[in-house]
């Protein structure tokens, strides 16, 4: 029944937020003498909200909201030498060691062997390409979709390319907002990949979770033994 | 013989890089007390091409690039409040009205009828698909693909998911050393059609052209009749 799975890669095969908290961890402290951690969080935070319809995903945009907070809550007075700082935290984080999620290797190769494995990861093509390279993991895979927003619209553009219904498809991720909730709503099917921590943005509340159909893995090799369910027939709820 | 027709998007389809020259104009202004105009353009270049293994093609890079370029040729001395400028003229670049290419419309609609047309554009992906949005050119054509370079690999990618071989698949864009030599390279047909300014980057010795077999259109307007000679047989060249 299920042809076609495909996974998330930031959080999922690979780390990647603990990336984004050392940066933001950095930044405040680059601030402290301004203002307090918190308080430079939040408006970091409502700085990326805003820009998000104009930059998109990414550590780029990041790093100009990076920069445009520093210079809106230091009123201007932020020097050439801790923006070049920021500069520096944004490369480091596009330069950094792909470290792999524990069991994600064996777990794409054995899924592979058994459907067709995909890769569907949102944000910067370039930064996801070169990741991608590092990772060592595209070759396992059959292709590697760069969206730049994991929409409704985006899940039935790429079921339409593989030529596969909903019923055949199934997305693997740590993100309730982009990976499960979006597949799930077209008639898809998703397993949750639980991660330590996720960006406030992609988080979604417990009200919106009741009634909708998923799995939940504790870790990714829990997978393939997950998508094993999604052969079986699903009980009709009488309406 | 022809199957898949490719358009280049940026000053191919719509104007371009005029964003990125105003924009160099305003930032050299913007420094204008500390150096002169033609030697802030060389650092800006040099810290484009640095930059360009890490951040990639398109205008967050080009932001970063630019921010850097004037924190280093003031010496750390620049403002918060140039800073602030510079991301602005950043934003202004990103959310900039899509001008189409005179005839740009009617070509895409004309080849369309005939061929299966797509858009082939580099650069970021975000970026490229707020344009194509506004451009109001993505229905008319049947894929549109943003690629991080436009190398002789890229193209193979293309045609294998679209299924054509190199002698089936035509590319019209006004970069020489992105839309026409590597797909020249692979057996492919090309038509250039050449446009006001291209970027320093994207220029190619007159050598390196010499023996290439592509045709050269003076305006997209000028290309359906174009296309029509590739169905010819080429003249064998003895050997």
């Amino acid at each position: 029944m299920v042809k076609v799975v495909a996974f998330d890669a930031d959080d999922t095969l690979w780390h990647n937020e603990h990336l984004f908290l050392e940066t933001r961890d950095r930044f405040t402290a680059l601030l402290a003498g301004y203002h307090e951690k918190g308080w430079i969080e939040d408006r970091l935070y409502e700085t990326e909200l805003r820009n998000l319809g104009i930059f998109g995903y990414g550590i780029k945009g990041f790093a100009l909201s990076m920069i445009e907070t520093a210079i809106d809550l230091t009123e201007t007075r932020v020097t050439g030498a801790d923006v070049a700082e920021i500069i520096e935290l944004a490369k480091g984080m596009l330069d950094a060691p792909v470290t792999l999620i524990d069991g994600a290797e064996e777990t794409l190769k054995e899924v592979a062997g058994r459907y067709r494995a995909i890769i569907v990861t949102k944000g910067d093509l370039f930064d996801q390409e070169t990741k991608l390279a590092r990772s060592g993991l595209g070759n396992l895979v059959d292709t590697v979709e760069v969206v730049s927003d994991k929409s409704v619209n985006t899940y039935r553009r790429i079921m339409r390319s593989l030529a596969v219904s909903p019923e055949e498809f199934v997305m693997v991720g740590n993100s309730l907002r982009s990976d499960i909730l979006p597949v799930i709503e077209i008639g898809g099917h998703a397993v949750f990949v639980s991660y330590e921590t996720t960006w406030e943005h992609e988080s979604v509340s417990d009200t919106a979770l009741e009634r909708l159909d998923f799995l939940r893995a504790e870790s990714i090799a829990d997978v393939p033994a997950l998508l094993e369910r999604f052969g079986e027939p699903r009980p009709r709820i009488p309406g």
